[in-house]
């Protein structure tokens, strides 16, 4: 049987590279030839240890050059560093795609290296965990799990079909839709949270000494479970804030907003104001349950 | 054996109450004679189904006049009501207490019913499921948990030894500390964290309807575990939102504050404070791991 691709290079093998280069292990239908990229030796030698690919480099450039499909899984404000570097060396007809959580500014960002006879084909698999790193992937990560595509550039049907059954492969249920949109949608669902959940953190880090110290004593009250997306990587997250910037900071807003009605209504002992703000929040858990997502 | 109390009455036989009745039914140690009283004849149909004492009634005032112990399960706003209502028949030399997750003002609510002959001895025990009702209560509920002595009134040493032998029956770790202390803690711990799951799904439920629908297809981006929370009770929560805002309104003050100084940092493309801040949430998160918290 053909694989999908022959030559398959990941760039960044940390936890989504990573992930991605161990399905395709398991996977004979994905790829013929695995190549793995990191700028840093020690960790090339961790994914030699680690065995993830065929093909070990820290030259993205040489390895890119043999690649029918090439994905991106370094921070988004890498990516159209890494892209512009990379892509003067590509195969005529290869496949571009990255996996970056934020979509307006990477498409920005990447726009203008793009070239004709390269397909770039995004895809951004909703899935993770609080580490990083070779070591965090694992096959199944994307197991059941949301793959976002926006709209592809230079991409023939044929490469769309390839991405969308590279992510079949991988696990992955697929969805369609704008740069936008996406970009809205991980603001509420992913990047608020996780900036409420670095802040709240911040806020008990800066208590006078003691009670800090008990914050960490109670913390199953609430705060631990809260706050448990409050432990991944401060790069990755930088760059998704400022490279979701807009869509962030309007639902933050609005979160701020409500927030401060909230308080209001405490104030003011406006009981019927929080009973329906603390009904409407049941609402929506109970539609996660009903919806399975719980 | 002598039992710690002959009599043991718990007024309010929710998710806390049911489960202390559990217990004690598992620990002959601690009472001969369980009375719960629930003001719904159908709720007290329902602990009669699950055998949850051995003499269930609608009437309080009956019920405490047997009692050795009095436990009010009730949601703090209430307290200090079924408190003046019961005092009056309370036996000498009884202890009373309640398990209100505010102290300030159930302390300032109760003390004008107080009586010198009956101990209070309140006692917080931080443990809790987002469920509530006679149903959602279990035997081992408080085994391990912190429970929080707040300084006890007309009480000899002997009924605050009671207890604590009570709480340590029940499986719990005991802490002793003042009112005010008492309030903060919970503020930041497991108030200010309910306040923020139930704003984020409010702001959430008022999204446009296509984002709406979708906040719930990919919910497991983070704002599932992040609201998991925000199932629970809008009486409990609303009573505890009034009953302790004051150290609630100062903490979401400075948790305003903070997630403003983040929103200023990525507005202002501020790398360096945006890092730090995440740097400083996830050495909290580290603690708790440290901690067998996490
Ligand atoms: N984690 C999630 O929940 C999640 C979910 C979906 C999508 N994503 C996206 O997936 C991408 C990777 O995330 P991850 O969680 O896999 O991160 P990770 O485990 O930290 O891996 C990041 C990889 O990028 C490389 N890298 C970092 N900075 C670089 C630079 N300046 N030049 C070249 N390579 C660089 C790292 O190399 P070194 O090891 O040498 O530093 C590492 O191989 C990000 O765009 C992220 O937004 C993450
Ligand atoms: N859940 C937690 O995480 C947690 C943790 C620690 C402490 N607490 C505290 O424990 C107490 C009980 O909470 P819970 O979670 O057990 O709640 P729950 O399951 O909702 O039970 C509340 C009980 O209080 C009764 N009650 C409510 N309003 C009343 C009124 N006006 N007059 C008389 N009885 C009334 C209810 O009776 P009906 O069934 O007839 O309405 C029910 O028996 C609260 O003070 C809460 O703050 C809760």
């Amino acid at each position: 049987m053909k694989p999908l691709v022959e030559t398959l290079c990941v760039i960044g093998p940390g936890l989504i590279g990573s992930s991605i280069l161990r399905r395709a292990r398991l996977e004979p239908s994905i790829a013929r030839h695995l190549i793995a990229v990191d700028r840093d030796a020690h960790v090339c030698d961790r994914a030699r240890a680690l065995n993830l690919a065929d093909e070990i480099t820290q030259d993205a450039t040489a390895a890119v050059a043999n690649a029918d499909l090439v994905v991106l899984c370094v921070p988004v404000g890498v990516i159209p560093v890494v892209a512009a570097a990379i892509i003067p060396h590509m195969k005529a007809g290869a496949i571009l795609t990255d996996v970056g959580s934020t979509r307006g500014s990477v498409v920005e960002g990447i726009t203008p290296y793009l070239r004709p006879d390269i397909a770039y084909v995004p895809a951004h698999p909703m899935a993770g965990t609080e580490h990083s790193g070779p070591d965090a992937g694992f096959a199944t990560l994307f197991e059941n799990r949301w793959c976002l595509f926006t709209p592809a550039m230079n991409a023939s049907p044929e490469a769309i079909a390839t991405m969308e059954a590279f992510w079949q492969a991988m696990g992955a249920r697929l969805r369609h839709m704008d740069v936008a949109h996406h970009d809205k949608i991980c603001a509420i669902v992913s990047h608020l949270p996780h900036l409420l959940a670095f802040t709240i953190c911040n806020t008990a880090d800066t208590l006078a000494d003691e009670l800090r110290a008990e914050v960490l004593d109670f913390a199953a009250s609430g705060f631990r479970d809260f706050t448990r997306i409050a432990a991944s990587d401060p790069i990755m997250w930088r760059d998704i804030f400022l490279h979701n910037r807009e869509a962030l900071l309007e639902m933050l807003d609005r979160f701020s907003q409500d927030a401060q009605a909230m308080a209001d209504a405490i104030r003011q002992d406006d009981e019927a104001t929080i009973v329906r703000t603390i009904e409407r929040g049941r609402r929506i858990r109970r539609n996660l349950i009903e919806n399975k997502q719980a």
